[in-house]
């Protein structure tokens, strides 16, 4: 990312060298970096230190967060929590925009649909899920059984334990562990900023550094009626991190594609990515259009025009590696040593050899499916997905739990069910633009003469369908969905829904769309994916980290700085930097205070460190991590990544590129509830005093 | 410079349009952008205006500055001023790094060499220089004639008015304008802050922004012993600019090539650049070196590394400009298009139409001779640059004053002297390595049988050539300068002072450079120049202006932030930015506050407007540029640009690429002298209140 490549050596003199590590890795519980931990940092945790840092971190709304006292209460991000708010949200009474500050545990607000789960044992079950599958089947077959195989173990666990239990693909399907969480549903809403003070610099300063954002929520945990009590919550760090410091976050990263093989990464590049944009893009104008119709319906779409304004920041920081050469020629070197050192050894060879070949191959049809699979669908419609949902869990259920798709297991039913049947608003406004666009672009997309648009459409035009659809169904009543729901197939067959007609239309297209892309595509990549996975372990030995699945890691790296653009960028920032980006654009949104920051100025340190940067290997899901230090104090709280790591999803982004994971710092939040908020009771309840 | 071009389309919608112009030109006032001001800006200044401005501003130090007061109080930066701070400065008192302020006139300090210089008048003289050459001459012929005419017409006006005169020639030889100058010597020290204030964040936030420095120092002019007085100043605006706001800045900009053709401008990136890089680092190295060896000549050295590290970044930028292949092609196109439009009229293309080839002819002996013209000399040591100065003055004082070296006309003697006999102190120590470091860079690029090296080491080596001539010269002595220049060709052949013997020895490879450059790359450039010259007046009429060239222009633009790596950089900086970044850093230098500020700071409004970016044409020149609003009243002082303004040498850096000049903020000064320096009584004189 650097601006200039020639000429570089002149600016050397000037710039003091650094030691330079890879502090790269999202690693699992089960094997932790320990060695590059005691080298680099001479940092040796006990097993009771490492089991006390899991338990007390937490998957929330597919991201992350940390008990930070004995009594429940639990931090994440504002932007992890922004859902919840919202749901919270009236038109007279807006969290999300205002802030909440519950000064007494009867005040807290109960969080409508919000699932809280902890990791609390897992399992390794490899040969079980591996051995499932026999040697002479196809992919397909190979796929089919051990997904069984993972059904089965997953039902097995939960009808044991109680406990939500999932089989977790590792390394590509190199390994699978069980993992078994507690889970939590009664989620109280304790304190949350003002939106504009915890996405301070909206979407422009999203992605970027240095930042000034006070990303922050407290939750409380209840079990039975009762604040939850626990032991396995993180301390508070009174200073926070110094330069240079040595700090570790926890939490789930979503995805990485860095296993990829070269194939793969340039078939992202020149048609999985572009065709992403696409549907954001054209998703996110249709919310736009939408939001412009009035100053409610601006607050109706806000949320997901944010999320999708995010996603296409990070696309296009992504797609920007991708169309590095640098990096991309260091990908196809890596994958080069790689076949190398396998075709180097026979029984390499003759056990892996084949793998890259094997999903260049199967790669050739992918890009004439893709848009068919992007747009084959109703369910970036709330209602939409609804009824989708309904439908495809009439025709799942009936089978046995293992032949069912992977998200209509008996493991998964619960959760399921507290997804389709929450009390949280649906705009049929909102319903109907959203609809509507997306099949108006569906239809330019893919033809009038595609399956999906003629079961879909039938004689009818994206607009009118959508118009008719969304005004007759009555899926908005959770009654409703809950007797389609249990009606099973024959209340879904009857139904004279439009939304459970539209549904039904278009089922059999879904599903022949899902059947050849698990057939030609994943079963391939599973297969190869798995051999590739065994030539890493080969090759490499076991000091390697899987790619990212959304499950409980451990990252590490330290607080630093960096270089960009001939100049230095400071390990943090401070409240004065605050004051200075907001006057310096005389408030324009979205560089506007608030008033309770506006007017407190002279109330706060202006001293106080904000935000601060740190190496650690991170990816969207550790949003909410906690950020702790060696004495597993909470220094910070990971909210971001700037621009320059967005490439980490296919290699990571070494310190000396720029890449960052970006934190709010632990006494920028301690001094804005006891200065600006009027929460010292909470800050006693963080800070233990 | 903007990181994202595919995909760019995808932000667009996040962004908001601006309207924009290239409000691009660094205008002469006998031709100033009327037009596009009235049409941009409704903005049509009286001739009065335009006077006014004019005279209320100076050429100093090479650079530029403004009367901000009817009692000679000049403003300029405190980079522009700091050699003079320099000299001022001893090892017991340090003024460059602590700063000044006299609170009364008699405790002003006289600058000991300092020169001040008002464009009093200007006259076209083109036809009188153009009609010296006879149509039938070669090139150098005809070179010769114009600069014989251009030094004749410079002595008459000498002679007449006693002002210094210059002929300086415009659009590549297009026009030639007689400029006189009024000059003041007497130039005293009123305030300076401390280095470290006004230079924020060093080499590192050299050519950045956001940006928070007090670039400023005042100083006095005083005629026949007292404050000049005059009503040619400018007023102060108290709130300065708005976001937006038209400005305009006045300046002597030093150098652009935006009128080469593109074989010149390719030769700059593939040859004159890369070669001028070295240079600039081997004598920072040098530097460095030296530097190393004590505080003191740390000290010694700081003016030149920094001002070195300077010419290297801005290098930096430029060449990045060149290499960016959107831009180079711009240039191709716009070239091709007036060679099309000279092309299509027989007339133009029987005048014009070979000069563009004529250079790239000329171009192609060029490289071979660049290395042994740019490290045939010893002028980058002081003692060096004396002792040829005055070994070369003794050959050219006896010819006729038009058959002279440029530099050593009649018009000119009077600021050589000024130079040449300042009591300025040289340091040996610093010179030996300086000298030392340059001749072993000269041998190792030329190796030891070019005619220079020869010459100048005979069969010694750089170091000790250095060390005995550096330890034997009595040139230090400024009795000894002056006999020497006053006794002659004679005293200069009979000298023993070992410079001058090396001097003697280089000067007839010097001297033979120069003039095969001036007959075969110079006269060439001139006349095919002045060829271009008319060709674009005739293509493109008047409208036009002409490349800088160090003398007295007009710029113009807008306040304005802009758009980096998908977020917004704000059009102004704050007081609290400054403690931002300097916390930020934990002070770490080059981000440390001096004591006055770290202790002062709640006697500041630190919401006052520090810094801000506009969009006005400007250049290295315009350091200490009074930025003047419609009114001429000063709202900054421009003291650097950012570094994606660098290309500007070769092309206009139009406002979409985020190119922008920088400025103190007028109410910075003024908060800093009334709350930090107790200077009340200059911050009445400025702003007259």
């Amino acid at each position: 990312m650097k601006r200039f490549s020639a000429f570089a050596f002149a600016l050397m003199m000037i710039v003091s060298p650094l030691p330079l590590f890879a502090d790269d890795g999202m690693w699992t519980f089960d094997n932790p970096p320990r060695k590059q931990w005691k080298e680099r940092y001479n940092f040796e945790p006990s097993d009771a230190w490492l089991e006390h840092v899991r338990l007390a971190s937490v998957l929330v709304e597919g991201s992350s967060g940390s008990f930070v006292s004995s009594s429940g209460l639990l931090m994440t991000n504002h932007h992890v929590a922004s859902g919840q708010l919202q749901k919270l949200s009236t038109s007279e009474r807006n969290l999300r925009r205002d802030g909440f500050y519950a000064a007494t545990q009867p005040e807290e607000l109960k969080c409508p649909d919000l699932e809280v789960n902890v990791l609390v044992s897992y399992e390794d079950v490899t040969a079980r899920v591996q051995g499932a599958a026999k040697t002479t089947a196809s992919d397909k077959e190979a796929n089919e059984a051990r997904n069984a195989q993972r059904a089965t173990i997953e039902k097995e666990s939960t009808d044991k334990t109680g406990l939500r239990s999932e089989v977790v693909a590792l390394y590509r399907g190199g390994e699978y562990w069980l993992y078994r969480y507690k889970k939590y549903n009664d989620v109280r809403l304790v304190f949350a900023p003002e939106e504009q003070t915890a996405f301070f610099g909206g979407d422009y300063d999203n992605f970027t550094y240095p930042r000034y954002c006070l990303d922050v929520t407290f939750l409380r945990v209840y079990e039975n009626g009762q604040p939850l009590k626990t032991q396995n919550y993180l301390k508070w760090s009174a200073q926070g991190p110094a330069d240079g410091e040595f700090v570790l976050a926890i939490g789930n990263p979503g995805s990485t594609n860095r296993l990829l093989t070269l194939a793969q990464v340039q078939y992202q590049r020149d048609v999985g990515n572009p065709l992403q944009m696409q549907l954001w893009s054209s998703r996110r104008e249709a919310l736009l259009r939408y939001g412009a119709t009035g100053p409610e319906a601006a607050r109706r779409a806000l949320n997901t025009v944010r999320s999708l304004s995010n996603s296409i920041k990070r696309l296009v920081g992504q797609q920007d590696g991708l169309n590095n050469q640098r990096m991309m020629a260091k990908k196809e070197q890596d994958e080069k040593a790689l076949r190398a050192a396998v075709s180097s050894r026979p029984e390499f060879q003759q056990a892996y050899g084949s793998a890259w070949d094997e999903i260049a191959n199967a790669y050739k049809e992918l890009p004439t499916y893709a848009k068919r699979i992007a747009f084959s669908t109703i369910s970036y419609s709330r209602l939409g997905q609804i009824g989708s949902t309904l439908v495809r869990y009439s025709e799942e259920v009936v089978k046995s739990n293992d032949a069912r798709y992977e998200e209509f297991r008996d493991s998964k039913l619960e959760s399921l069910k507290f997804s389709l049947f929450s009390p949280a608003p649906i705009y049929a406004d909102a319903e109907e633009a959203i609809l509507g666009a997306w099949l108006a672009e569906a239809q330019q997309t893919l033809g009038a003469d595609d399956p999906f648009i003629r079961a879909a459409l039938q004689d009818s035009t994206p607009s009118a369908l959508a118009k008719s659809v969304i005004s007759g169904t009555r899926l908005n009543d959770v009654a409703v969905r809950r007797a389609l729901f249990e009606g099973g197939a024959e209340a879904i067959k009857k139904s004279d829904d439009p939304l459970i007609a539209l549904a039904r239309r278009i089922e059999p297209i879904v599903r022949e769309l899902r059947a050849w892309n698990e057939e030609k595509i994943q079963s391939v990549e599973t297969a190869a994916g798995q051999k590739i996975a065994a030539a890493r372990f080969a090759v490499l030995g076991r000091n390697v980290y899987p790619d990212a699945t959304a499950s409980l890691r451990i990252s590490y790296g330290r607080v630093l700085g960096y270089e960009e653009d001939t100049t230095l960028v400071p390990y943090k920032t401070t409240y004065s930097g605050l004051y200075d980006r907001a006057i310096s654009f005389d408030e324009k949104p979205p560089f506007d205070l608030t008033a309770r920051w506006r007017d407190g100025k002279a109330k706060l340190d202006l001293a106080t460190p904000m935000n601060f940067a740190y190496t650690a290997d991170t990816i969207g899901g550790n949003s909410g991590s906690p950020v702790i230090n060696r004495n597993a104090e909470v220094v910070g709280l990971n909210f971001d990544s700037n621009i320059q790591k967005l490439p980490n999803r296919y290699w990571y982004v070494d310190e000396t590129e720029g890449g960052r994971a970006l934190a709010v710092h632990s006494s920028a939040i301690i001094e804005a509830l006891r200065k600006l908020y009027g929460a010292e009771k909470l800050a006693a309840e963080i800070t233990g005093r």
